[in-house]
Order: structure tokens, then C-alpha cells, then sequence
């Protein structure tokens, strides 16, 4: 049984809560969030130790590891936290606030070798997996063209919205990981954003992007975002290959089609949000983090993973900026 | 050029005649019907001689086959006046009003030698035959159980009805002679008569029908039935076998799509009706009977797979009637 | 917090005790099954107390339910003695041996006003269940016709064959009851039992069937069953009303489809066995019995469900044996 | 019966003879080619006049209109000399060789007044129309993203490559045309040439591309484009709205699904190739063709049309070649 501490008692915080509970081989232990009320509503629930400062938790003496859910520009900080007490560490989407903390935090943690995965979790999502597995097989030949449609149902608020570091690092660094997981390094990425939203336009912010980015051996990947969609969270994966091709389509959370004198065989609206809709994912993440603990070794994807999607990121703004294709060093 | 003559001028001799027109190999030269405004009509539309005795047209000298879509009770004369004449005959189903009638029409082919094919258009529709020949390939194994769905979109006119024969010589034929496609002989059959259209039921028919069938090798198949079906034109096919199942889709006029907040991937209704829906087939059709009349070949589905799908009718509606099963002699 | 009690440690009572145990609202508390290792095992697992006897499990006082997975010839014992014990039960199908016990049981019961459940998990089915709600909205307007398709991935082994009490009372007895989820009470019943495997036919059993039922309306459902399907487990429904159809068709692990030079868009077989493909009916059938309990109700389906099912159970072996229509009084 | 005289006698003026031969209301009177033996055969088969140049068809005193299908470094003059003629020309893609002779024809034609259509077949498939229509009526709200999936069956010959003019005026150009459908004009293109397939490299094109496509309102289409794909001939659309999504899937000629214990649902590859998978389409565009010339009407598709297109392919060229943005004028 691994004792979890939990670093954030938001929104995705409560993923990983409820994914722990459910765990048979991990429980919730403690939880550090200085906004108590949502701490102790979560740790209460699970009968954790709700503590107020991050500080505190990495104190205490039963735990395992920790999975951090703290605001962006502290996970770098916790991550080290993490790497110092020896707890390996299960960090959330993006790594950092910008690229040039990421690096810091690359150089900080040198010599501490740490076990630390980033939560990008659709690299688990079983039919996602299954694709990968099935590339890596050969079953497809080559990888020559990858199609990453990825769209939200719904706006986020304007709060949300203006604290979330762009749509590019909170959207679509899902997807940058996603081209990473089938193309490797990227070398080069073009972006449009686009403003169909007055509110998110207001926030400085692009409400949907469409990109394509390159590897060192031309193969490319297009990223189709929007903030939002009308039948759902739509999540759909193409990877086309020399001999054939691989598709994932949206998930409902039944088989049920309905026909009538208008239409036929409609499907019922896609599975809505990412709680349901990765569910498994979270699931299968979190026996990957406890896998590489109980076997000591280092989880995929890592730190340096964490990295280069934000790096992408970084680039994809400037690119939709300036309208210039950016070269990433 | 085969020169074919087409008795009748309704419905499906419509069909007949727009088949005959677009194939290369066929023309229609002759018409004849008693109602001269439709076979003048029909007739005018494609430069044939319309007559109105069908002794007539098979006195012609420029004919080479003869396409029968007269009413049911005249198809057996019809057939014995091809045959005399020495002209092939492809003979709209059912192939006589009954069975007793059809037997008769057996015996007096005798020593006649007529090329003769029985028009159950459906073996000829893409992907039934598609299915045919996968399993004909060994692809799903010895075939164990076979699911016949056939809806029609709507319920035929009381007129029609009155003068059909009933549901399992009109419309059921056709899924007999399908289930006979793939049994072969049927020793067995058990049906319910189903009456949800109070029209149809004054005119003391069934509007519905559900059906099993066996042959000698236990092998079952079923047939589901209906008047109406939302949708539209109802036509699927499942067969089972000891290594895997085969399956037929309806057909649609395009892969459009369309989700909305309500619902995703709802598709069009089905083509509607037969005309649309086996344009292929009788196009099929029309090519098997010129290619068995330019190698003097006996066409299939042929005079005894009519006489058996009739005998399966009849046996069906002694059994909706009765309520027990009717052994096959 | 629910007390369960199970009885029994075979197959299906590790699929309930892993329901229980993923459930936040009971906790499987006891376990009794003769066979002492199965129920160390599995109650050791779980941290129950472990019985031989199930009068010593009824005799505990921490429990506040039971779970009955006893050989079928017990369970009208098992249910009595819950009954009298002032237990609600989740039995499973079927509910006796035969019509006449379960007929018995009935009368035995009558006065104890027990909660009683029977384990028709299908309709607790995501799928099935939402057919089910849009149905009763009114949907597809009035129910005509339904087709029920039920194959087993494999052949069970003769051993469990030999004691299984035959086809119908064993595997088509959940479809039975999906037929009455639809139609209400089934007023006759045909079947043909059919034999491809020689080691069931050995063994007296049908290796597959099928079937037609009617309701006093006319109503027909089929139902299409076998004892194995090379894709995997087929559950798949269809329910035709007067304004639509509606369809739930077979559950995979992924939405994947892998397309090649030979063949395009295909999908992974089917979701294999009960326990993944039912994982969630299991669970909601759980729920139901639950909030039953919390809130003294009686669930559905209940001991006449479990009685009429195994009525048409008998009768369709009847039809089956001597290939006659059985009435249903 | 409109007249019509066939300027080439290639693969693409094959489609269009059995097009025009299908066509109740036009038939195929005269063909010119200087290379005879294609004319003769192609003539000979419909009982056209042959030809050996086409002025000379132009000459002819019996036509109504013509289809030209020359090498395309010929179509501005043949467009011309149709105009003078004062003949309705339908003209095969690419308009010119390149943006600056087709600005010098749309010079030429001024004053002509002529009727001329741009054979941008898509437009006229069933279900990218239908797709069009549903938009146009705002089923899906305002129009945001496009995504054209595009992908030959086979690499071209090293021949046909060689004389193409490249992936994009010779390949592309079609799903610039689809992208203008939905976007109107478009003011800004960036594209990734791809080389996987070693004989077009040498030859100096690319085998593949990925493309963005803005307009002026932000609206932005990816077009993705092989000249290989294992399943067939790949032609998808997807339009996203405001509202809702439209899909267009590929076309097979069979509905027909294999499911075996390794797979399930399987279906059979693609139509392949254009003939089959657009046959429908060049049917309607000929209709549309011979409603634009019976009701003196401009047809769409026309010639500025043609010449967006082809300029949209010369800055694609540009783009991939230097890895920057191209704005248009």
C-alpha cells in the first residue's frame, strides 16, 4: 500500500483524490491546501491529514509519494521539495509556469535524481494506448501524418481563463504532449489562434488554434483546438502510417442509437468532461506512477517530457503572434 | 444487343424498364399491357411497340428474352408462352397465386427446356452478395444462424393489400427466397402474424410478421417484418457462423453526419424505396439473366427456388393462422 | 454503511463481492460456501468472516443484507430463510430449480413481506436501461417488435453444462427477462434448440436457439442465443416501436479502429466476459438493491420476475423438445 | 439533347465520355486529340466524330457545348476558343499552368461573356454538398474550422509525377477548391511538403503535405494530403460550427462487416479510385453544367474560381519550400 500525500485540493486535485480511493494498492494520507475550506471538505472525505502549508506535508513520516496539484508556478518548487525528502512525485500538466522556469527547475534538480512523472494523462487513455502499442508493433508501417482533434466542451469562465496561462499552455499542451508521444522531438510549429469568443478575446486569450508542428525526419502533426463543442468533449486521434492507419473516436457512455423519420442511428452527446472521459486514463496513470516506485524505476512521461511540451507551447504563442513558423532550438 | 420484350406497365416493370435502358447490353423493344395509358406511356418514354395483348408481343420476331411483371395470377401463362416461344424469361416474383398453381406451372414446363429466372432481386444487391460469397469462401465457417430484417418504410394502400396475396406471398417472399439463399431447403416454419394497422387488419392481412425457420440441419434462421418503419426502407442481414458473423447495413444516400448539443454522429434515414435501395441489384439482375442467355445457361434463382419460396409463404400463413408449425413435405 | 452477507464463493459470488467492495456505500462483512478454500480465498480477501454454513452466516447480527449466488437448488431455501431472518436479498437467476419449486417459494413467502431482488443484472445495463427510459418517454412510440441477440464467447465445459439445468434455464433466462422488460408477461413461447457441439449434445443440452415470444397485445419479441461467438461476448438489443428503433449494440475496451490494404475501420472483438461487459450493470443493479433497501421499497425485478422467467424457461424447453407452440397460462 | 465535343481523350476525358454517355440529356458527338489511337478508341465506343485538333471541333457546326480535358498548359487557349465560339466550355483543373497565365485568360475573356465551368468535381459529391446545404442552412451556426483529409490510393507514376506540376496545382487544387467552399477567399496559407517516397523526391515534388488555410475572418482549414494510403482512396471532410459538426466519411461499396475472434466490424477498403468514388459527383456536375447552359446561367465553379485555387497552390509551393506564411493579394 502506498501512502499518497496530496499537494492542492482543486478541481484536479479531486481527479487524483478520487483515483487514489479507488486504487486498491494507494490511499490519500494527507492533504495541504491553504485554502482549508476545500482541503478539509477533501481530505475529510477520504480521512486524510489536512494540513495548510506544502511544507508541512513533506514533513510527515508516513508517506510514500506525493501527487501535486498545486497552482502552476508552484509545482516547480514542490517538485524539488519532493526530489529533496526522497518522495517520488506525480506532478500535474504544465511543468512550469514559462519554459525559462522549467529549465531552472531542470538545473535544480541535477544531482538529486529524483523519480518524478508529469500527469499528462491521455498518454494512458486506453484507446490512445492501444494505438501506440499497435504503432509500435508495426501494425501501420512508417508514421508519416498525425491528426490530434481535441476540443472542450465548453468555455471556461473568464476567471479561469485569465489566470490559465493561454490557451497553448493549459489547452493544448495535451496535445503537444500527445504529437510528442508519436513524433518525438519537434523541431519546428506553426499556429494559428483564432477569436470567435468576445470574452476570451477580451482576456488576451485565443478560444481555438489550429497548428501544425515538424520532426527532424518531416513527419507532421496537426492540432485542431476550440474551447468549445457542441455535442461534447471531442477527443479524437488519427495517426496515419506507410501501411495503414489508426484512428480513436469520441466515448459515450452507452452503445444506444436512436432512429426515427428524421435521422437514423443517432448517438447519444460524447462522454462530458475529462473526469469521465479519462477516468481510466487517471486510473491507469496512477498504477504507472505506482508501478515505477515499487520497481524504482523512472516513470514515462518525465520531467524533461514536461519540458519540451512547454517549450512547444512557448513557441505555438509566438507563432500565433508574430504569424511566423518558430524553429525550436 | 438483347431485344427484350416487357409484360405489364406497373410499378415494377418501371423499374424493369429504367434497368433495361441503362444497361449497354439490353434494349427494350416491345410492350404490352391492357392498360394502354401506362404501356403507352412506359413504352413511348423508351421508342417501344406498345401493345396490349402480351400474346401479341410474344409473336413478335425481333424479341430475344422477355421480362414477365404481369399480375401474379397471369405469371404462369406467361412463363409456359415464353417458353413455347423459345424466349428466356426473367418472371417477377411471386412466381404463381399459389402453390398448388405453381406446381401445375412445374408440370407443364416439363419437356419445354425454358431458360427462366425468378426475380428475387435481393440475392443480386452488393453486399448480400458480398456476404454470399464470404461465406461460400469459408470466411465465418459452417453457418449457424441467420437474422433477416426487412421493414418497409410505409404501409401499401388498402387497395394493395386487398389484392396482394398477403404479407408473406408480397412481401415476405423475398426474405424467404434470402433464407433459402443461404439454408438452402427449409423442412420447417413457425410464424406470428402480427396486426398493429387496423387498414391492414380490415383487410384481413397481417401488417407484421416475425418468423423462424429451420432446414434439415437445424440450421434457423429468422425473419422480422414490418409495414412501416420509420427510418425508412429497412434491409439488414446477419449471418452467424462457427468462426464469425457477417453483417449488412441499410444503405444510405450519403456518409453525412451531423452532432449537435443533443446528439452526435446522427445519420440520414435510409434510401427509400426499393427502387433506390436495389438499383443495384436489379441492375445485377438484369446482367446474370443476359449472361445465362449468351451462354445458354440456367439462370439462378430459377423456376423451382420460386415454387419453394411460394411453399415457405403459404406454409407461413397456415402456421400465423393456425399458431403451430408447419412441417415442410 | 451496508452489511453484506454472501452465500457462496463461486463465480458469480466474486463478481458480487467485487461490486460490494468497489462500492462506497457497503462492505462485505461475511462469507459462507461449503467449499471452505473458494471461501477463504475470497473472504480472506476482503477481510470477511468466513462460514461453511449458511444458517451460521443468517444466525450473525452485524448483517444488514445478503447476496444469494447458492446453487440454484438452494436458493428458495436461502431466500426463506432471509425472509425470515428480516434480510433484504439479491438472489441470483434463477430463482429455482424449477416452475413447480418456484411456485412453491411463493407460497412459502406469502406473510413474511420480504425485499427480495433477483439478479437480472441486463437491466441494469447502461445501454438496455437508457433503450428502457426512452421507451417509457415515449421515443419510438408503442413496441412492436424486439430483437434480442445473446451469444456466449465459449462454450462452457461440460461439466458445468451437465448441471447448469440446460440452455434455457441457464443462459436464455436473462434474456427472457429482457423480453418482459419490454412486453410485460409472455403469453406463449416457441423455440428450436439446435446442436453443433457434440460434447453439449452429449451432454442433452442445445448448444443454441431460437426463439419467439408473444404478449397478449401481439407484441413479438426474438430472441437469438449461442453458446459461443468468435468476436466475443454479442449482447446486443433492438426494440422497434410505431415512431422509431432503437439499438444498443456490443461494447469494446477501445474505440479503436485499425484500416489497411485489406480491410478498412476495423475494431477490436468484443468486450469478454460478463464480468467486464457487465461490470456497470452489476454496479447499478447493486445501487438499486441499496437505495431499495435505505428506503424500504420493494426493487425490481422481484421473486414473480424471477418466476416468470423461469416459466417461460420451461416452456420454451417444452417447445423446443416436442416442436410445438407452448401457451403460457 | 445538348451536343457535346471532348477536347483530350486521356483518363480524365474517359470519365467524362462515360459520364456524358450515361446522361439522358446529352450525348457525346465529336472528340479531338492529336494522339488518334485514343481518340479513335474512345470516339469509336460512343459513335463520336474523331478528331485530331481541336480547332477544328471548335469548327463544327453540331455542338452545344464542350468538355476540355487537354494537357492543362492548353486549357486557357481551348477556353478561349470556346468563348469565341460562343460555345458553354466545362473545364478540367487545373485552370492554367501557372497563377500568371491564368490572370492573362481571365484578361483574354473579358468582353466574351462566356459560360464557363471549373470541373472542381467535390463539390458535387453527395455528401460534401449535403454538407454545404446543412451549412448554408445553419444547422451547425457559423463555420470555424475545416478539416480536408485527402489521400490518393498510389503514388503516381515517376512519368506523371514528372509533368504533374506538383502536389499542390495537380492534387491539392482540388481540396483548395473544397476549402474555398466553405472559407470563401483565402488570405494567408503555410504548408509542410513531405518526402517519404524516394521516386518523387527525385523527381523534385513532395508525396505529401500539410496544410492551414485562413480567411479573412479567422476561420482556418488544415488540409492533409498523401499520394499513398494502405485502405484506398481517402476523402473525408469535417466542418465545425458554432453549433454543431458535420462529418463526411469514405465511401464503400458494401455496407458489409466481417467479425471473426481477432476482429470485429471489419470493413471492406475505400472505393477506389476516383472514377468509382466520384462517379456520382461527375454525374451532378454535368447536370449542373447542362442547367447553367438551358437557363443561360454562370455555373459554379466558374473561372475566378479556377484561378483562386491555382493561386492558393502556387503560395503553398512557395510556403513549403522556404517555411514561411504566404499572404495573398
Amino acid at each position: 500500500m502506498v501512502n499518497i500525500g496530496l499537494i492542492g485540493a482543486g478541481r484536479i486535485a479531486h481527479v487524483h483524490a478520487n483515483t487514489i480511493a479507488a486504487n486498491p494498492n494507494a490511499q490519500l494520507v494527507a492533504i495541504a491546501d491553504p485554502y482549508q475550506p476545500a482541503a478539509q471538505e477533501l481530505g475529510g472525505r477520504f480521512g486524510a491529514t489536512v494540513l495548510s502549508d506544502a511544507q508541512d506535508l513533506f514533513a510527515l513520516d508516513n508517506l510514500d509519494a506525493v501527487v501535486i496539484c498545486s497552482p502552476t508556478p508552484q509545482h516547480p518548487q514542490h517538485i524539488i521539495a519532493a526530489a529533496k525528502a526522497g518522495l517520488p512525485a506525480l506532478c500535474e500538466k504544465p511543468i512550469a509556469l514559462d519554459y525559462e522556469a522549467a529549465k531552472q527547475l531542470e538545473k535544480d534538480l541535477e544531482g538529486l535524481n529524483p523519480t518524478i512523472m508529469l500527469g499528462f494523462n491521455r498518454r494512458f487513455d486506453p484507446s490512445f494506448a492501444a494505438i501506440k502499442a499497435l504503432v509500435d508493433r508495426g501494425e501501420i508501417g512508417q508514421v508519416e501524418q498525425v491528426t490530434i482533434t481535441s476540443r472542450d466542451p465548453e468555455a471556461p469562465s473568464p476567471q479561469y481563463v485569465a489566470t490559465s496561462g493561454g490557451i497553448f499552455k493549459d489547452m493544448t499542451i495535451h496535445d503537444f504532449d500527445m504529437a510528442r508521444f508519436f513524433l518525438g522531438d519537434i523541431v519546428e510549429v506553426f499556429a494559428y489562434g483564432q477569436n470567435f469568443d468576445p470574452e476570451i478575446k477580451k482576456a488576451n486569450d485565443f478560444d481555438a488554434t489550429m497548428i501544425l508542428l515538424r520532426n527532424a525526419n518531416g513527419v507532421v502533426a496537426t492540432i485542431i483546438n476550440s474551447r468549445h463543442c457542441a455535442p461534447g468533449y471531442d477527443q479524437r486521434l488519427e495517426v496515419f502510417g506507410a501501411d495503414g492507419v489508426l484512428n480513436a473516436d469520441n466515448v459515450r457512455a452507452t452503445t444506444v442509437e436512436l432512429s426515427t423519420s428524421n435521422f437514423s442511428a443517432s448517438k447519444e452527446p460524447y462522454l462530458n468532461f475529462f473526469l469521465e472521459r479519462y477516468a481510466q486514463a487517471y486510473s491507469n496513470e496512477l498504477n504507472t506512477f505506482l508501478d515505477a516506485i515499487a520497481h524504482g524505476q523512472t516513470p514515462t512521461p518525465n520531467v524533461t517530457d514536461g519540458i519540451k511540451a512547454l517549450q512547444i507551447a512557448e513557441a505555438a504563442q509566438e507563432s500565433a503572434l508574430t504569424g511566423t513558423s518558430i524553429t525550436l532550438s
